[in-house]
């Protein structure tokens, strides 16, 4: 039996142009879930993390951004794309962009972009969702035989987590002149993450861990050489909101504030066993301190701040701390409500550093380093009307679902993503889906196979509908 | 002239056995106070730490335990003390005995003791005082023709600082049965200060540490196998006591008790832009808590606790530590003391981290790991004695001071030394002398040649008196 041309499954072909269909049309359209999970936990072949489970794909990641492990996956995915018919750019900071060409060619493609690098103990989907739905939608593409009117591009940026090299969505920074080239370059990984077994025993750049993996391109990292017309990207929530309510898909439309500082604090070094407490300036101590009123100060002002780099010198039981820094990322809602933290923190900290050694009249002293700054962003309504529309019809498409409004909500971003730079240049916005407990940067982080094909689908609609909002009038 | 017999310098020939001296002669002997600092300095050419001043010795130093600067200064002590006519021994855990034999040969002779190894930002005169103390006394004795009864000798003892394999006064401890040699040879290198550039970069053991200098000795480590009749070690005091009350010797009854532990604390990782602080369980958090509750207790029990390696996992500025391993160093001066904080911050922190994380039934969980224990220890009384009467006799050799008596006093020491583990089998006190600001474990740690000269003379004449105090009668 023939299907009826309105209801089809991915097997069946379409051979249209998008802009041909009817709305039914594109709202029944799916992605093959099994075909995405399958083609999702072969990518994770590079780079597994730790174990927490017996099954195969029950493990973390461990991808390092520039690693050898995140070469291998860089492979896979540009032979994976030019097998699917894409045309493949490198930019200089390694970023993949790959495109299959629409009818007119002298449009830019619409992308569906994130990243294949994790956390050191990361998980299977934050990033990796994002870049695998992509290839899931260009294979759905080729199924059907569909034609866009603009090429539709999967785009892997590098260096999102700013995990081993300290500047997160970094390339997508570049790419929207937010970061200068030079400053990406010469970052430097941090030595914690360095010391992991499967980073550089040496500590490596941007540019000698790009040329160790072979991904220097020879075109610029610019929104200039490599234009856009949209970016849109899928990502696990990682936070609790969509898990606990039930819901499938959140329509993002804006992402928090946040602030990464550098701090130092200086006392003096002493013998843990003789130096009685008012004869101390224990930067350990008054970091400890810090850290404390950091979560006090926060919570009054609805903000989060968090410190996940901590480096005590010189380091020995017994000898009292001379020298402590550590990182501090805040983050809110407003800009404005990170600012107010910032200021109040630093008079906190001032006050805590002075009561710490005055006894000697040598008092501990604190700076600041603005490592990064990522104000509140808001996505376009272009894009935020595509994901709506498209996650509504999405959720449609089970019959069993009595209210499929109801399994959509908007949402904030509490985490930054590289959508946070394209938005700055290009229309813009994001679709979560659920994930387990709202952990991640785990390696338990978990996502359903049906979650994910679920956003897989929103976001393959997405890019025909916008794909159609540009040419159709 | 010549000098009268009762009254000499260090250059003239004294040619008599310790036995047949008057009380005035040994009351009279000092050292060459400027070889002593000539020859401290010199010895300091290896392993030089962070400059403080213009001064060529005004820098601190960085000699970790079994680095290739240790055995360049163990090298020099070897020949330096050849050439002064000793016997050398080395035993299994490259402790190295240099005995200046006496008339018998049929007993153990008295030892100087200390250690040539350094914090990774330690300063000149921790332990390297004591052994130069004791280089110069031997020198001062073949400078006056003096013979001892049974023999003296010079120990420098390996890895007293515990700072890169993280037991202090290790070998002393196997020396006096109180260590396995097992446990010894087996401990790693710590990570932070085996990174250190003059540390090797991979993990060393105590034994592969040894073996790559060339001091795995053929003796067993054993106070059996290298008998003492006594020990005893001249120390910088490394609080402010003396120096505040402008007294030059301190007369050590005792050292106070200590214990070191390693904790590690486990939460959950999570990102740090999208878990609220209700849903995390934050190991960095709970542990700096922990570390401000730690001197809160140790302060209401006149006790200390310290915090002086750090370690946060993974380490990433966005993703919430789900793993801090941290040490703490609580002293006292009664073992009992060290128990009840002990005791009372088991407590206190198992209560921190039930707190942390008890929003997604995972609280933290914090682990105790006892590395070292030290009680209290009290020294033998014949060689306190010694100590006191060498003490008031080297500061009568002033005669600009009206009461030489009012600048000794007795005093506890707060550090750990080798002279606690010696304590345990032979007679054993300590001598401690003014030092800066209190100061040490510190690049700027200075005691004045002066102060050195003191200690070194009081050293001499506790040695001497020790001998004549075994052989008179």
């Amino acid at each position: 039996m023939i299907p009826s041309q309105e209801y089809f499954s991915t097997a069946s072909k379409l051979n249209k142009l998008t802009t041909e269909l009817s709305e039914q049309q594109v709202a029944s359209l799916s992605v093959n879930g099994e075909r995405l999970a399958r083609d999702l936990h072969h990518s994770c072949q590079w780079g597994p993390g730790i174990r927490w489970g017996p099954n195969p794909t029950d493990t973390g990641m461990q991808r390092l951004a520039l690693s050898q492990e995140d070469k291998h996956v860089r492979d896979w995915f540009v032979q994976t794309m030019t097998d699917l018919g894409c045309k493949i750019t490198i930019d200089e900071l390694g970023n993949i962009f790959a495109v299959r060409p629409g009818r007119r060619t002298d449009v830019p493609a619409t992308f569906i972009g994130s990243h294949l690098d994790t956390q050191p103990t990361g998980g299977r989907y934050d990033g990796i969702l994002g870049v695998l739905s992509g290839i899931e939608a260009i294979k759905t593409m080729n199924d059907l035989g569909l034609e866009t009117e603009g090429g539709v591009g999967v785009v892997n940026w590098t260096n999102e987590e700013g995990a081993r090299f300290p500047i997160s969505m970094m390339s997508s920074g570049v790419w929207a002149g937010k970061i200068s080239l030079e400053h990406a370059y010469n970052l430097k990984e941090v030595p914690t993450v360095a010391s992991l077994p499967t980073a550089a025993s040496a500590p490596e750049t941007v540019k000698t861990a790009l040329d160790m993996i072979g991904y220097v391109g020879s075109v610029p990292c610019s929104y200039k050489a490599t234009p856009m017309a949209a970016h849109f990207e899928l990502h696990i929530e990682q936070g609790p909101h969509l898990v606990s309510a039930g819901q499938r898909i959140g329509v993002v439309t804006a992402v928090q504030a946040y602030r990464w500082y550098k701090l130092q604090v200086t006392g003096r070094d002493c013998h843990t066993g003789t130096t009685a407490f008012q004869h101390r300036a224990d930067a350990m101590y008054a970091s400890a301190r810090m850290m404390v009123k950091a979560r006090e100060v926060a919570t009054a002002h609805g903000c989060l701040a968090s410190v996940g780099i901590v480096d005590a010198r010189p380091g020995s039981v017994n000898t009292v701390p001379g020298l402590v820094s550590f990182s501090l990322d805040i983050r809110g809602p407003e800009t404005s409500a990170v600012d107010v933290v910032s200021k109040k923190l630093k008079e906190e900290f001032d006050a805590i550093a002075a009561e710490e050694g005055k006894g000697i009249g040598k008092p501990c002293r604190v700076e600041w380093e603005l490592d990064f700054d990522s104000p509140a962003v808001e996505f376009h309504e272009d894009c935020i009307s595509c994901v709506q529309q498209s996650a509504e019809a999405v959720c449609a498409q089970d019959a069993s679902v009595a209210e499929p409004k109801s399994l959509v909500r908007t949402i904030m971003s509490g985490a930054g993503h590289d959508s946070v730079f394209t938005s700055k240049i290009v229309p813009t916005s994001m679709i979560f889906v659920p994930c387990k407990d709202g952990v991640s940067h785990h390696p338990e982080e978990f996502t359903s196979a049906e979650d994910c094909a679920t956003g897989a689908s929103v976001i393959l609609q997405a890019v025909v509908r916008y794909d159609r909002k540009r040419f159709q009038n």
